[in-house]
């Protein structure tokens, strides 16, 4: 750190004389356009302004030691660059951004290529969370992750943490909902986190995240303390075990883990998004919609991806819910699929737990084949299947001490398949996972899959005892539909009701919208609203 | 409690006026032969002299209360009766048997019809903790399960609990290797538990259990760290879950959960032992035949099966060998199977955990179908299979922290059946575990199925780090066989060398055998010893 050409190379690079250039294994080193190299440039292009890094939190641990090792010699040689304040703080705050991606348990969201089980715990985060806590505003949630980890680095921040530790400082980490951005000007999507209580709802809408990503647009992912509900499969990939290919990735994490199947997001025509290609998905990023998580009871991320299918608008919406009249979060989801022309839609549920009942009533085959034969599907068998006979159909499961329902605002034909994973796995790579996919013949224009999904009651083995197993949710349908918004009515078993409308053009909060449902009349400020229908909002 | 005349009546039952009686269920009411009633005479017949209860741990839990709850009332008042100290004092004995049988975790081993996850910290089991501690030896390893249950009855042992624990007394629980006869005279089998480290080995040759009894002969099931490593499926049952039909017993119990093939012992020609038939299972017990834990580097436990299938002879040895070559116990198991004439032998494993590899090559199915039509084998999807074509194969298994190593001394021909849980079960009513099946085409005469299971090693999500995933164990043989002894022979990757042999007609602790194996004299006294061969024992 003498030697001031160095420096200079190592901060802004050698002259580049190339236009685009990748590693071996299709990684991508120089992107088309890009005209600048090293380390500055290596944060602007890693880290969006909130700090969201672009391969996805398991690869960020991984990442931010390398930053922050060298970030810290430049503190120490080359104080007038202020490192730590370089794009507005984006290297704090990529460290606040990785800890908020991480589950009740310090678990990472296992997005794009990621073996579950990594946390804050891990060797590379002491470094990210001394720093982050000297150098940053002196978070005293922070120290309590030190505090957990039990070993600080042997910098000033690990001492001054190891100090103020002694001196009886730190509080619990405080974690929130939170958007984080992607792309280096926050401009390709991004994710959003929505908290409440113990649930946890990821949605994932970031641009592709290159040769570690994963086909798995306006996607999402549900925690319940800590354990996953609806989860993200992670990659197919046992890191350092021998036996598994030499602990490398697997097949199975191509042919499985990344296609758009393996995700709890809508399919069409039984193909992934850009059809499994990753040059061309990494050009084009989903557009985030709307995030807000102000008001508690109602939060809301929302998301477009108009690029994955021809001819195909997705657009999500996801709201969590937090009302006295459930015990626990509702989680409102309104996918529509705009199609130029006819196509088939599916949506999966990777749930986790013991599958209890349905209202579409099932068929189990008595040989099981697998559902496709490429994009993932070859991987699944085909357990049973059932079709929609009525307008509101109830999926409910249980796991651990929870009970699940998934009440859809179906059509008459909508198809159930019960799958599970397995199929085409020679090698035993793959875990045996349980989901559930909803199918409907897509019609052209708007096809709108709307849900709501009830943890309710509860079960322990010591006691026997089984409380409200069936959900407090009695219907749910697609109040009101057209171009502009979508609207969901729900009731409960007290004859309660809710309608949640969202406009899906206009995302100021400015506008006021004023529509008509059934003789009654709503009327709102901002893009979305949830009514109680007894009352005003 | 005041007329001595209904006490009477309770203590000694109304006089008999049948023979035989069930309730409408097909319980036992009345066994045959049976001539005296009322409350001695059930616990002379629920309990065997070491406090099992005939129905397993699972019931026993549930029993306990009005056993004691009436004992307390004619401890009060009728002192003379020296209830607690009936039969030996069985009731207390039981206490401590029922606590033996539970995991580290406080579960109960789910043993007969058993829903998982009941445990120490049940409600039944307050009174239980409380009357062992005041009536029994004052044993403070009780008033840790008390402290842990948080919780005493009003009763004045639940008050001297209390005090005593208030006073700072209390210690660690003493779970301990154990033998624990079934059978009013102790003489109708038993279960043998035997404990090392962070291990528990659970072998099951008790009667049948009447109406809740599994055809489960000579099966084992293996804790690691309070967590099944092999498992007892337990009951078909979802206690009190509404969804599952009424939260009673399932379809499935019958069909699956009490079939021979649902447990980790040897299944002939595909049927169940005792072709799945309570009164005649009841009618007789296995033989136990050495159960010994005084050396903790070699316990063992020994019984013999000659009814369950007309013409065979099952004998199983189960070794729990604490060695320092090897970071954790080994499990040598010798089963014996002597036919009358040909027959086809399987063996399942009951697993948890992700299947690593194997040294049978497999071919996984296209499309699954059972594996049979009945006794269970209609539930199984038949995965994937293989042929041995070595004399030592090892099957390879990852759960949780550890690995787990199979070492089998294979016939060439024997095959590896890779199967899934699942199928013919039109509710969803069944968990969807995996198990393999080593099968052998048996010969009239003996059939020894030999193997040591080594865990080993260790792997972290949060470290990524593995250590030792394929074992140390280098080779298993079968070096000395006939109708007198059985003898198994492993090496390790250090070239140390071990010779495990078992006297299969003579039990006794007094005689000295002498063989020779491959010019090696082996000399020892009591039924059975293990050599180091390079050393003498």
């Amino acid at each position: 750190m003498q030697n001031e050409d160095l420096i200079q190379k190592a901060l802004y690079g050698l002259p580049l004389d190339t236009k685009t250039a990748t590693d071996n294994d299709g990684g991508s080193i120089q992107k088309e356009g890009q005209t600048k190299a090293g380390f500055l440039a290596q944060i602007d292009h890693s880290f969006s302004p909130d700090g969201y890094y672009t391969e996805g939190p398991y690869y960020q641990r991984y990442a931010m030691y390398p930053f922050l090792i060298f970030a810290l010699s430049l503190e120490h040689q080359k104080k007038d660059l202020k490192i730590f304040e370089y794009r507005d703080g984006v290297l704090l705050k990529a460290i606040d951004a990785l800890l908020q991606q991480t589950d009740d348990d310090g678990e990472f969201f296992p997005l794009n290529d990621a073996q579950k089980g990594m946390s804050y715990y891990s060797r590379e985060l002491q470094l990210s969370l001394a720093l982050g806590y000297y150098y940053g505003n002196q978070d005293e949630g922070l120290l309590s992750l030190i505090q957990k980890q039990n070993r600080v680095p042997l910098t000033y921040s690990g001492w001054k943490s190891a100090i103020d530790l002694a001196k009886g400082k730190g509080k619990k980490f405080d974690k929130r909902s939170i958007y984080l951005s992607d792309g280096p000007k926050g401009e390709k999507g991004g994710i959003g986190v929505l908290r409440s209580k113990e649930h946890e709802l990821i949605m994932k809408f970031t641009q592709h995240g290159m040769g570690h990503g994963h086909f798995d647009r306006l996607s999402y992912s549900l925690n319940y303390d800590g354990h996953e509900i609806l989860q993200d499969y992670g990659a197919a990939r046992y890191v350092n075990i021998h036996q598994k290919d030499g602990g490398g990735y697997l097949k199975e994490n191509k042919t499985w883990a990344k296609q758009t199947i393996a995700h709890n997001t809508v399919v069409i025509d039984g193909q992934s998004q850009f059809d499994g290609k990753v040059k061309v998905a990494d050009r084009i990023a989903p557009d985030e919609f709307v995030f807000s998580a102000e008001n508690q009871k109602v939060q809301v991320v929302s998301a477009k991806e108009n690029n994955a299918y021809e001819g195909v608008e997705l657009f999500r919406t996801l709201a969590l819910i937090t009302d006295e009249s459930f015990e626990n979060p509702l989680v409102i989801d309104l996918y529509n699929v705009k199609l130029s022309e006819e196509a088939e839609i599916e949506l999966p549920y990777h749930y986790h737990g013991q599958f209890m009942s349905s209202s579409i009533a099932l068929t189990r085959n008595q040989t099981l084949s697998p559902l496709g034969k490429e994009d993932g599907y070859q991987h699944l068998w085909k357990v049973a299947e059932g079709e929609a006979d009525q307008e509101y159909e109830q999926i409910n499961w249980f796991d651990k001490t929870r009970f699940y329902t998934l009440n859809v605002a179906s059509n008459k034909g909508d198809q159930l398949v019960m799958a599970r994973l397995g199929a085409n796995d020679p090698n035993f790579n793959l875990r045996n996972d349980p989901c559930f996919i909803l199918k409907r013949k897509g019609q052209k224009g708007n096809n709108l899959m709307a849900s709501v999904l009830e943890t309710h009651g509860s079960y322990s083995t010591v006691t026997e005892a089984s409380r409200n197993s069936y959900g407090n949710i009695n219907s749910v349908t697609i109040s009101f539909h057209t171009d502009e918004y979508s609207a969901i009515s729900f009731t409960n078993k007290q004859d309660e009701e809710w309608t949640f409308i969202i406009s899906t053009v206009d995302k100021s909060s400015q506008t006021t919208h004023e529509i008509t449902i059934e003789d009654r009349q709503y009327k709102w400020g901002g893009p979305f609203a949830l009514f109680r229908n007894d009352l005003k909002q």
